[in-house]
């Protein structure tokens, strides 16, 4: 168990139920965001909350099941990184898989009177030089 | 002035000069990177100085000018985070300028008796949904 667990635990949740509040809760007031689609940046959580609303809506009837891979944590005085692989799988209201993609995932917390929040997440994928395409799955 | 200044500015001397031993050394053994181009991570030192050398030697008579812009840095107790948009820009002998390109950077890096090293790089472009193509510049 780290301080992470935690954080993992409520996004994996907050997301299954698109929550839109329990995903905000784990980012702090001024996240920055470097999110794999569409847009350079999110700075600050009012922006990066609407996007979460957006994707929240798009799934429709649907949910998505997320899962962390290869987790590396490095935890020291009030700072700590996580890095993943973590895959996203649409699944139908009857519980059957869809699709799944794949995303590497950074995560910079900080604690602040004892509750971690999320200061910096990067997601992306790697990008084929020939197409120019993003790899979706590895 | 803050701790990584330092290591902004031998990375840029670095990869100007093409010198793999002083881009080598902001790097820590057991660095974890996510990397812009075709590959999902590289783990440890030596496999991201093959990446280097390799880009070195791609670069044949030109070098890259790196340039950090919106920098944003976080530092407490031993570890700190680094975010920016970064610039290649590819410049001929004669020093003109020939093409550029731009990422997101993430560098998370850890001090230990004194000195910083990048523990994690990540870097990306942004996904257009449409065409599932990189977003090259800002």
């Amino acid at each position: 168990m780290t301080e992470l667990d935690s954080l993992v635990k409520t996004y994996q949740t907050a997301v299954f139920q698109k929550d839109l509040e329990a995903f905000a809760s784990i980012f702090d007031e001024k996240v920055r965001v470097f999110d794999m689609w569409g847009r350079w940046d999110y700075d600050g959580l009012p922006a990066w909350r609407e996007m979460a609303q957006g994707w929240f809506a798009s799934l429709g009837s649907n949910r998505d099941v997320i899962t962390f891979h290869d987790v590396q944590i490095e935890i020291t005085g009030g700072m700590a990184v996580l890095t993943a692989i973590v895959r996203f799988t649409a699944v139908s209201e009857k519980g059957e898989e869809l699709r799944y993609l794949e995303n590497r995932l950074t995560w910079v917390a900080r604690e602040k009177a004892g509750v971690w929040k999320i200061i910096h997440q990067h997601t992306s994928g790697p990008i084929d030089f020939e197409t120019m395409k993003v790899m979706l799955k590895r």
